[in-house]
């Protein structure tokens, strides 16, 4: 079996099985997990992590695809973490007729993970972050992360990636509606996405008139752009308009509160980890059951059983 | 304010305002839960406690109610916990035809708690339980839960109550397929509810055919009862198969394997929080911010933080 070592020098290298395998143990917590997280994360911070969320059917994963092409043509190495399990990174679309994602697969500049949406979303959070920490460590350029739905989990990956785009299209009224109930508040850019349909520019006008009656969280002036992923077009705006968010999260210490913030998150969700492991270990099994059954015969209440286990 | 001690003795007198209090207490976790409960605990342990679960549509307010009105001809206090937020317990039928609630709300001898449905749902079956053991505590002789929903919340409420009744009616082709998919094995009666329907035979017939293709659990001989609980039919018979069970599970020992579960569980769900509640405690906030700076300059990963915050 390869060592940790060995599988982060051949991630490095490129080699896709490695990477994988590296991804599989940060996503699965196998055994090896810490070990890869720590090595990870001495080497990562160095990635442009952008997050594509919005409503299913806002064009996500065809916007993800076009990304990724767009910059694998400025960058060497590309990742796409799909945590949207109905997305069509997951199989079932790429025989059809998404070129694009096709050509994403064929390129070995490319890496694709989909992930199993299981556990409970901060769960899923967590093991996205670790996921991306990986990708970020073995030398991917952008990470791409897709997520689907409205609700806590659009607002656990924005403690994820370094800038949030929210996804809307013309013709959807009620995503404007569930959109105003609190998610573009996570949004660092909002993208009309099937503007060559009609009604866009309702939807532009309505998003910068939200965004003016909305409680600005910092300096950063959320701006609205258009695209049409299959079609090609505002891409590039798009493109220019992470780079610009990134450079001003940068200046005025907001990717520096961001990641303080998710670091000091996961401490504290390592540190109750270690405790309970702790606890697991320390309480003798015939104690415990002993206890049991004093409480069963209401003896002892419970709360007193927890005082005598824990020695006070 | 009074204390536990007065609550207690107050609810004991049949005072609705002290056991609402109580009640309270142990639902909202406020300040005085763990005395409430460390009380309570020693004093509980007479109630029938019969849980009466299954798809909405059921009926089980109806059967809620008219069980309620039936044991209260024997015994001098009968308690309704519905879980259920959309029970018409929770308020809006009872101006409507629902007489026999209507005669429950106005019956001294009987308690009504409305759980608000929040948390988790381990989060709520633990305070069902909690309001459960103070209803029993305080004096109840019957205590009837009412669950809603096909799926983990059933499970979970089978561990709080001695007795599961399950609900199905004539014509839910559906429920009878969900019931199948596990729900069935949580079920101590089955309860065939508007057996004046068409189609009742046929349903209870389907069911017998499943009791007998599943595993047993054990030796209890799971029956199933016919009632129309608006026509007020088949309730003496669903009574004598709450005694008959009730009988059952403490002569073989079921009931004391059940509350001993319940015991382990909640006894290490406790454990849980306190070591959580020392850790809070024990964390020095400067500490925690010096060393999630390192974490964020890369010059410590956050395992070595938490080795280190432990100290270790």
């Amino acid at each position: 079996m390869k060592t940790v070592e060995d599988l982060f020098a051949g991630a490095r290298a490129g080699r896709m099985a490695d990477i994988a395998r590296l991804v599989s143990i940060v996503e699965n917590e196998e055994a090896q997990c810490a070990d890869v997280m720590r090595a990870a994360h001495l080497q990562a911070g160095r990635a442009t992590k952008l997050g594509v969320t919005g409503p299913p059917g806002a064009g996500k994963s065809t916007l993800v695809s076009v990304l990724t092409s767009a910059y694998r043509r400025k960058v060497p190495r590309v990742a796409v973490v799909a945590v949207d399990p109905s997305s069509p990174w997951s199989g079932g679309a790429i025989l059809g007729d998404r070129i694009r994602m096709r050509d994403s697969y064929l390129d070995a500049g490319v890496f694709i993970r989909s992930m199993s949406n299981r556990g409970q979303s901060g769960g899923l959070a967590r093991a996205t972050r670790r996921v991306v920490n990986v990708l970020d460590a073995v030398g991917f350029d952008v990470i791409l992360v897709e997520t689907v739905g409205i609700g806590q989990q659009e607002i656990d990956v924005a403690s994820v990636v370094d800038t949030v785009c929210l996804l809307t299209i013309p013709g959807a009224g009620d995503d404007i509606q569930a959109i105003k109930a609190g998610v573009i508040e996570i949004a660092d850019i909002l993208v009309v996405n099937k503007s060559d349909r009609p009604g866009a520019e309702e939807v532009v006008l309505d998003l910068m008139q939200m965004l003016k009656l909305g409680m600005p969280r910092n300096d950063w002036r959320v701006p609205v752009i258009k695209t049409s992923a299959a079609g090609g077009t505002g891409i590039e705006e798009l493109m220019d308009a992470v780079n610009e968010h990134r450079d001003w999260a940068a200046r005025g210490g907001e990717a520096q509160r961001r990641n303080a913030d998710a670091m000091r998150a996961e401490i504290h969700a390592l540190l109750r980890e270690q405790v309970l492991r702790d606890l697991a270990a320390r309480l003798d099994a015939r104690e415990v059951d002993a206890l049991v059954n004093l409480v069963v015969a209401r003896e002892l209440d419970p709360y007193a059983a927890v005082e005598q286990l824990l020695g006070r």
